[in-house]
């Protein structure tokens, strides 16, 4: 390091001095997502548009569910007395004196030796305290009266009011992730918005003057961009939000003003490492903070996280490959923790199986590796290591494998869980 | 059955004559799916809006990737051969006679005894047959000269052109569902727009002449539809499109010209059984083909399901857990199999988790049952039977229990697959 004041142009294009591990980055980094969790605002939506959003009130009911009591059957609203002893050998008979419809309901009452006609989900006519089914019963050919083929319990197959919920009680706390029958729930109880947390806003920012914007056919040294749209796709998956993801020049201005674009996260893709041009660690440091550069972990090394006046900052290696599972290892846990897809308990929004290795798996003490690999013959086949810095590599995996630090690999035959990238 | 001539409107209150088997029921419905996708069109969409859609033709590459040979890390390109016996001990020194950046290549030659300094993805100079990277060399104060720390082979750190992709391959096969990864490949070799499987358009069906639309307050003997924004929201979820969830007016007419909107998946939420004014059933039969009705299964067994004029069309029960149940197991599984959500080898839109029963479950043999249930203490929790029409059963749920026909139910400590509802 004696050089470092001799050149520091130099310098930068060194390695990394230490490397943190991957465990210590996400312990700096689950509690950066705690931090800024409870300064995320809230926002109030139609229900129709709030799955998958997380509720940032407890929701009460204002009324009960049912509002009234109501048939759960088909069959005849009576007296439960009035069934005692009925069987197919004992066919009691009883007046049928109207029908009870949703929304239409019988207004007299029930009384002993009558029924009404009731369709599930209609309100109960008053006298009446049970339901017999209608294939307990066989109605007269002018549907005057009806022969009671079973008894029925008093009580039975009627909802009661306020069953459902109570008015007045709590039906969905803070902090849920609504999901579909949640949205059915709020319907039900007259709830029309309902104030949720605002979706994580994220700055896709790619640099670099050999990019070609999407779209784009490449040409001579220029390269279309690849990293701008896969992390948008990984950020939509994931519950965020792009603002915006074009392409900024690679000089520390643009980059600097990208950086602090009026978002909940940044991603920069490129220019993450030590080099002389890499110049998004030296801005995050200068304008914010640069709380992790450079991780034992292959691919993805040279990637860095900290924080901008309260936004949450990833450095990603312009490197397809290692932009993926820098993303996948951080900046996706940070945008899938806030915006409620990935849970305490998982930590890849990827889902996994269990098989057996069809080849051995190398890798070194200290670092964390992810390796693509494929299934063939219901085993785990690596994907070549030459192909470690290209995309095609992940588009022909079917999925990758983490092997942690303390593990220096595993031989063949070992049963390992692999995550599927079809999710 | 001898009164059915004598009283029809009566016999359509009696219970279903015989049930079919879900697995009777899957297997109809994984036929008319394969049939359905056969008919699907196709559409040609931005790539950025093309992730989790199914390709619909194989896609080739104009171009190769890289275009160009590129240096893998950022250090020195120069000939192998002059790094022979370098070491830190036995420092080599070249001459750098300049610089190669992204975009911006080093136009000139390197000859033995020079060097260009070269960035990560920057074109490879004439001459140059390998990267000795810059962690194994020390530059000179003036930049003029570096010292060579280390050998590197011929051909070494070299990112050669056509590697990742080469002109003319097949990148990506029809029928797949598109990754984030296959979004940047995209990108990269030039692709703005690419052919996807039509959306599956879905007609959500929501009939009771006691519904109120959802946003309403309920009152009297009105109540608010829960079912339309939960079908909403599962169809979402599963990659479908709602064209159109609104409520229809209880009578066959609407019904029946509401299942022949111009969509590729029909739900209708209520009317679904053998009752008198559950005309869903019969305006199929009539118009299409109900070719399934009643389900040997608890809840949804007035589930139904057939065709008409090319749609796939679902007959839910009104009751909102069995609506859900219902989904699940049939329409959500067209839809998701359809939009390329679900695999062949995997049922449910869940996450499954394995844990022991801290109560016993009963079923009864000849019936699937699917049980909401609750974790607590790492154990399985049978919610309550006296919800199962409740929808708040669903929301206190943290997931299900399928239960087998031929299982009689699980004995306490079981330890059985769980469904997550949290996904």
């Amino acid at each position: 390091m004696s050089n470092t004041a001799r050149n520091p142009r130099d310098v930068r294009m060194r390695g990394f001095a230490s490397r943190t591990t991957v465990e210590d980055a996400w312990s700096w980094l689950d509690d950066a997502i705690q931090a800024k969790r409870s300064s995320l605002g809230t926002e109030s939506i139609p229900i129709g548009n709030a799955a998958g959003r997380i509720l940032a009130s407890n929701v009460h009911s204002q009324v009960d569910v049912p509002m009234f009591d109501r048939a759960m059957m088909d069959g005849y609203a009576l007296l439960a007395a009035d069934t005692s002893g009925a069987s197919n050998y004992n066919r009691l008979r009883v007046s049928v004196i109207g029908e009870s419809f949703p929304n239409v309901p019988f207004d007299d009452t029930v009384a002993t030796g009558t029924a009404v006609r009731i369709m599930t989900g209609s309100p109960m006519p008053k006298g009446a305290d049970a339901v017999l089914p209608a294939e307990r019963t066989e109605s007269s050919d002018d549907s005057q009266s009806v022969e009671l083929l079973g008894e029925v319990p008093s009580q039975k197959n009627i909802g009661f009011r306020g069953e459902d919920i109570k008015a007045g009680s709590t039906v969905l706390h803070a902090g849920r992730r609504l999901r579909p029958q949640d949205i059915g729930l709020l319907s039900s109880i007259g709830c029309a918005d309902v104030t949720v947390v605002a979706s994580i806003k994220v700055r896709v920012v790619v640099t670099g003057n050999e990019l070609l914007p999407r779209g784009s056919v490449p040409t001579g040294y220029q390269i279309v961009d690849a990293n701008g749209p896969m992390l948008s796709a990984l950020v939509s998956r994931d519950g965020g939000v792009v603002v915006d993801d074009s392409i900024v020049p690679d000089n520390p201005t643009s980059i600097a003003e990208a950086m602090q674009d009026d978002v909940d996260v940044v991603l920069v893709s490129g220019g993450s490492s030590v080099g002389q041009e890499d110049h998004a660690p030296r801005l995050l440091a200068e304008h914010g903070e640069l709380a992790i550069h450079g991780i034992a972990m292959r691919p993805s090394s040279p990637s860095g996280m900290g924080r901008l006046d309260g936004r949450l900052v990833f450095l990603l290696p312009g490197n397809p490959v290692s932009c993926l599972c820098s993303y996948d290892f951080f900046a996706g846990r940070a945008i899938r923790k806030l915006s409620g897809c990935q849970t305490d308990d998982r930590h890849w929004n990827y889902r996994s199986v269990r098989l057996p290795l069809a080849r051995k798996i190398v890798s070194q003490v200290g670092r964390v590796d992810y390796a693509r690999v494929a299934i063939d013959n219901e085993k785990i086949v690596p994907i070549a290591i030459s192909g470690a810095s290209m995309l095609s590599s992940t588009t022909r995996a079917d999925g990758f494998v983490i092997v942690p630090a303390d593990c220096e690999g595993y031989a063949p035959e070992t049963e390992i869980e692999m995550f599927l990238y079809e999710g």
